[in-house]
């Protein structure tokens, strides 16, 4: 299994903290913008890599990777994602954070490799 | 409904960014070690929130904010803190990644408040 230090490079780099949740009374077309903001992110200058995890509540942490401050927030004014923020607010989310956050360190533990 | 912004002052502060996958086989005592090791964290010096998703699929991230490096890493080194990520490695996590960022900068969104 690969190790989630796989997508990443080397510290210092960028990590965007997004954490969620749901209203779920109408998510019609959240998944479809979900796999759209992935392959858009995946498309963007610096993008290192992405990790995302919710639950059957509503709650979501979802994470990307960043080459620095500036990769992350270019991904942040493109039209398209401008565009599922606004829908994200209207629709889908009761709540949300954002955290831009410098990556100092990294460990980490693979069963099949230690 | 609290935004998780509730959770953390202005930045800069410190995130440990946990993500882990579970092996499944045998998670006898896990979710004790979660609550132990959520209720250790609180009582620390510097400890500012928490924030943990896990899927059924066995993959997770939990996420802790401190007020600095320094307040994490003396987390690190509480004996049942040390012996909870030794039986990590040994019954519960096929792999694991930290990470240890610097929070520059946050925002967030509330459906109850915007």
């Amino acid at each position: 299994m690969a190790n989630f230090l796989d997508t990443t490079p080397e510290p210092p780099y960028t990590a965007v903290i997004f954490t969620s949740i749901k209203r779920g009374d109408n998510m019609d077309g959240y998944a479809d913008m979900i796999d759209d903001m992935m392959l858009l992110a995946k498309s963007q200058d610096g993008f290192l890599g992405f990790e995302t995890v919710g639950e059957a509540s509503g709650r979501a942490i979802t994470i990307s990777y960043w080459r620095d401050h500036e990769a992350a927030r270019a991904f942040k004014g493109v039209d398209q994602h401008i565009a599922a923020q606004r829908l994200g607010r209207q629709k889908w989310y009761s709540a949300y954070a954002t955290r831009i956050a410098t990556v100092d360190k990294q460990y980490g533990y693979d069963s099949e490799r230690n």
